[in-house]
Formats: structure tokens, sequence, C-alpha cells
């Protein structure tokens, strides 16, 4: 049974939750479905003009050639990694240290696929020329995460990544993009998807972060790569009879929530300076780069539950869901903002902060 | 793009289509959340009460400690295998020829779990007694397949079935259910659900098969079994931020149609009598006894897709949506019955059957 968060449970009562689009509730279907004719044919085992239409519009979007929809990131990337590694007969490729498949995939790419990654850069930054530049093992696949999410959502200048992406052409390592956040990410690089992806031998990105759906992932690439991507899913246990109620949801969230981007971007530089303005507090970055970013604080996890489950009740204002221990004397927590920032009264907002920062000077 | 395929568009447009619960439509979606309350928390990542009541529900609906509830039954019964093969230290696992992990996964669990399989009995007969005890070969797991599909739908009588379990315990062997199509054999077999799986270390049951969902999987068996199959559902990427969609649907076309697998059974015992009559057909099994059974004809496929294309024209009856080929004097499908059947003028079926039979007498 799942145990009982009491900021969680504090944060669903309030009245204005800072972050996120919406509560993850049953009503995420309902909207996406409401107008959506029944008698539309389901998606059958990949097939169907349902899932068809999608993957081509969303390899349209990314410039890529072909695109398919997985159920889950999860499963995208790792096949990703495993065909670039089939293609070029290797066993390594190489990431971040604190990438996805790295710490939240319980080891799926080395328990099912045998590869092994090789750990790019500090936990703390980000991969940068210099490392690949470095980098002596002989690897099919680099992946990188934009933004690097577990830093805060941090990105390389776009200059950067071309010089990266030019050096991977020259040594014949494909390149591959976790883009679980890219839409996030394009209004600060002020680039088109298809720009960024351009840089890319092969992309993956979500329909349940930015976009807010409900689950569900496209992997895009060369129509090569796509296809055989298909049977991997297969072999994963993927490729479902019926998809459709992700990608109805997917792409009724896409439409809906795409042109907002820069809106959420805004949002993020905005209330991290509100952070930035308190005692004890830092936000990681300091100017976020797209939606989200990390708070970090000098204080003990309870002691900032405490305070935050006061401010909570005085002001209706939800700032966190959950927050993490990093030592005794310091926690963090992520912000990711959506829809629901702009229906924040901003006098409430700034009482709530003047009112934090109060509180987190007397905490010390 | 899909290939057209004349005969499931000509099945499509018949009023009385005979087999099956209803058109693979959104619709299916549509009336399992109408009545559905939007402020439902979602599962979030296998947890919530919504995922956790309905695991609870099948667990003891199928006699078992524990159920996980799965995108599919392919990741479902690969990790089956897999966590018995790693619990007793073995690489074989035993099942029938044209198991689905055998013939419809492209080698998933070869090439993603590198298991050996050990095909038992022939393909065109059910695995015996005789073919476990006669077994070499040291395996961790016998996979049974209940009704087994792919030679329409065959049981082997309860007490083999008791009496392969009996073998397998004394000889160490892990007994694995694909219950696939558990539910429609109950009714034959006489005996409840928990009955059945109670011969069994791990039971699979899938929800859009006689039940009609969308898709959707259990996975059951003690708890420590269970819960490793979650690790190995994380790994696989199916551990998806909500499967609430499959969850509902499922529990919602369960509730719908458990109650009435006696009468797809009787449907189909009726339809293969009528099949039986016709000239060039015969029915595999010919007695069913499930909801299922194949049509095996002594005609080109070609031939009997002109036939069926003027009956459904002639009759309104649309009785398979598609035909195989087995070599060019021979052809078969399968028959599978649900809540279409009983909606059909039993004076237009038996007048369908007379005037197949004259044009097959016609058309040799």
């Amino acid at each position: 049974m799942a145990q009982v968060n009491p900021i969680l449970e504090a944060f669903n009562q309030t009245p204005y939750p800072v972050t996120g689009n919406s509560k993850y509730s049953v009503q995420l279907l309902l909207d996406a479905f409401e107008r959506m004719d029944g008698d539309t044919d389901s998606d059958i085992y990949g097939n169907g003009k349902l899932i068809e239409d999608f993957q081509s519009k969303m390899a349209a979007f990314l410039g890529k050639e072909s695109a398919v929809f997985f159920p889950s990131g999860t499963m995208a990337q790792q096949i990703a990694l495993r065909i670039w590694s089939d293609v070029l007969g290797k066993k390594k490729v190489a990431y971040h240290p604190l990438c996805h498949l790295e710490i939240h995939e319980k080891d799926g790419l080395k328990e099912l696929h045998h590869l092994e990654p090789v750990l790019l850069a500090d936990k703390d930054r980000l991969i940068a020329l210099s490392d690949v530049a470095e980098m002596t093992e002989d690897i099919s696949c680099l992946l990188l995460e934009l933004p690097q999410r577990e830093i805060g959502g941090q990105l390389p200048a776009f200059e950067e990544l071309e010089a990266i992406a030019e050096l991977c052409r020259s040594r014949g390592i494909k390149l591959h993009l976790d883009g679980a956040r890219l839409f996030e990410v394009l209004p600060y690089y002020g680039k088109t998807a298809e720009e960024v992806c351009a840089l890319f031998d092969s992309v993956y990105v979500s329909f349940y972060k930015g976009i807010g759906g409900i689950a569900g992932a496209i992997l895009a690439g060369g129509q090569a790569f796509t296809e055989t991507s298909k049977v991997w899913k297969r072999r994963h246990g993927g490729d479902l009879i019926s998809l459709y109620p992700y990608i109805v949801s997917s792409d009724y969230y896409f439409e809906r929530r795409i042109g907002k981007m820069p809106h959420y971007y805004a949002a993020a530089v905005e209330l991290a300076s509100l952070y930035n303005g308190c005692a004890a507090l830092k936000t990681v970055p300091e100017v976020p780069v797209s939606n989200m970013f990390h708070v970090h604080a000098d204080a003990a996890k309870e002691t900032l539950v405490d305070v935050m489950l006061e401010l909570y009740k005085e002001t209706g204002i939800g700032l966190t869901r959950n927050i993490n221990a990093v030592n005794d004397s310091s926690c963090y927590y992520e912000v990711s903002l959506g829809d629901r920032y702009e229906a924040i009264p901003k006098a409430l907002l700034q009482d709530a902060f003047r009112r934090l920062n109060e509180k987190l000077m007397s905490a010390k």
C-alpha cells in the first residue's frame, strides 16, 4: 500500500497549487475524449489511421523521416541505444551519470540489453564538449538529455551542442536525444524542434511532462531505425493491440499546450526569482532555461516540511508536493510549471514568499 | 500503411457480424468511462487505490496471494519465465511449439532474456502428460496455454492437467499458466478460476480476448514472485506513470462479461455444428471446449474469400474477418464468439449456412 505523504496531501488540498497542469486524475482522459467520435477505428498492433496519423505528425514536427509511438520512454530509449549498438557492433554507450536509464529503470539497459554505459561528466554538471573529446571508450551512441533534469533542468549553449554533434559525426558516434522535456526548452533556445533534432540521429519525446498527457512517447529517426524499433517494441511487450488511449490524449494535450511553452518558461524564471529572494533557498539553475528548476534548501527536510505545511494552511498556496533530503541539514525539490501558475493571484504569491522567507529566517 | 483486406472490409459492413463482441473502436473506451468520476486519482507508477484495488480483486478471483497489472501479456509472460529461471538458476523453459512466445513475440524471450525454450509435443496436438514425463531437459518452468489457441482452442482433460501439475511439483519444475483465454474455458471444465489456478505457480490472464477490454493483463502468484515482476515491469518499460485507461476498461468489461462465458461457449458449440454440416469444412476441435474454434477448408484461400464475399452480400451475415492460406488447396480461420452471436436471427444464420454449403459444393 502507498504510504501517506503529508506534504502531498496538504498540497492537493490547497486552493492554489503552483506547479504542474492539473491533478493526476481520470479527468485528464475524460477531457481528451470528450469530443471523440466513438466510431473511430482503434489502432491495431501499430497499424491504423489513428496511430499512423499521429506518428506522421510527430515525425514532421521533429523533422525526422519516421516516428513510432511507444507506451513509455523507458522502452523507447533502451531500444534506441540497442539498435545503434547492434548497427555499429559495439556494446558501449555513453550518457550522464544521472541519466534516466542509469537511475530510474532498475538497470533495464544492462539486464535486458547487456549494454555497458560509460558515465560522462560529474553528477552535478552538464556533459561538455571536452568530456566527449576526451572520452577514450569506443561507444556506439551518446545520449544527451535536454534539459538535464536531475540537475534542475540545465542546458548547454546551442553552439556547444552543435560542436558535440559535429564531433560525434566525425567519429562515427550516433547521437540520441533524450527529449523528455524537449518542447519545454525550445523557447530558451529560440529554435524549432526540427532545428534541435537535426543534430541528432534519433530522438525521444514524452507527452506527460510539459504536455501533460496521460502517458506515451514518440521515438523518431530514419525509416530503417524506426522499423527496427517496432520489432523491439514487440519484443518488450509494448506493441499493445491498442495504444489509442495514450495516442488520443497525447495529441489532445500536445495541441492544447505546445504553444504555451514560452509562458511556462517565463513562469519558471519569475518563480525562481521569488525563491532566490528567500533566506536559505536557492534555485538550480539560478535562472531557469525551461519550465523547471530545482530548489535547494539549507535546512533539514523535516524543518522545511513543517514550514511548508504551515505556509499552505495560512496562504492556500501549494509550492511543492514533495521534498527530498540530501543530508541532515539540506534538502531539495523539483519545480515544474504548467497551466496552474497563471491562475495564482500575484499578490497572494508574493505574500506567500514573504511569509516563507520569515519562517525560514526564524527556523534557522 | 495498412493494406486493404477485402474480407475485413466486407465483414465490417455486414449488419450481422457473427464473431467477437463489437467493432474495435474508441466506443469501447467511451462506454467504460461513461460513469467514471473524473475526480478519481490516477494510479502513479503502480501505486494508488485504482490499480491496487483491481490487483487485489483479480488476485482473489484467481486464488493467488498477489497480482500485478501489466500493459501486455507478452511482457507479463516473458517476465514470469525469467523470474522462475532466475529462482532456479536454469536457462531452459518448456512450452508448446505454437506458444505465443515462440511465434508472436519476435523472439523477445531469447533476445531479451536469453532463455532457451524446449518445444514439447507436435504442432498439431496438445502437450500430454507423457511429453512432460519423457522430457530429458532440465527446465525451470513449463508453460501451459489453456486453451491451446493455435490449434483451435483445445484443452486437456482436467485430470491430465492435475497429473501434469503433480509431476512438475515432484520434479521441482514451476508451472505457469498462459490463461489468455482462461475465463473462456471455465464453463467446460466446470471449475472456478481459483480451482484451475491452484495447479499453477503463476498465472497470466488477458482482458481483451473474451472479456473484450481495450488491452491489459494480470500476472498473479505468490508475493515474492509478483514483487520481482514489478522490477522487471519497470525494466521492460511497462511501469507507466498511469495505466488506468486499461485498468478501468478491464474492470468494466470483466464485470460485464465474466458471467457470459457459458453463453459464448454454448454459441461456439452451436456454430461449430453448423460449420461441420458444410461441404469441405470442418472445425477443430470438432466440438469446441471454449468460445473459440478453427474452421479448416479443403479449398484455396482465394476460393473461400470469393465465396464469403458473395455470402456476406446476399445474407448480411459476416462469418469471418480473415482467412489464412495453409497451402494451394486449403485454408483456415479462427472463430471466437462473444456478445454479437445472440443478436443474429437464427433463421438468417441457418439460411447463410445453407447457401455456404451450396456455394462450396459448386465451387469444387
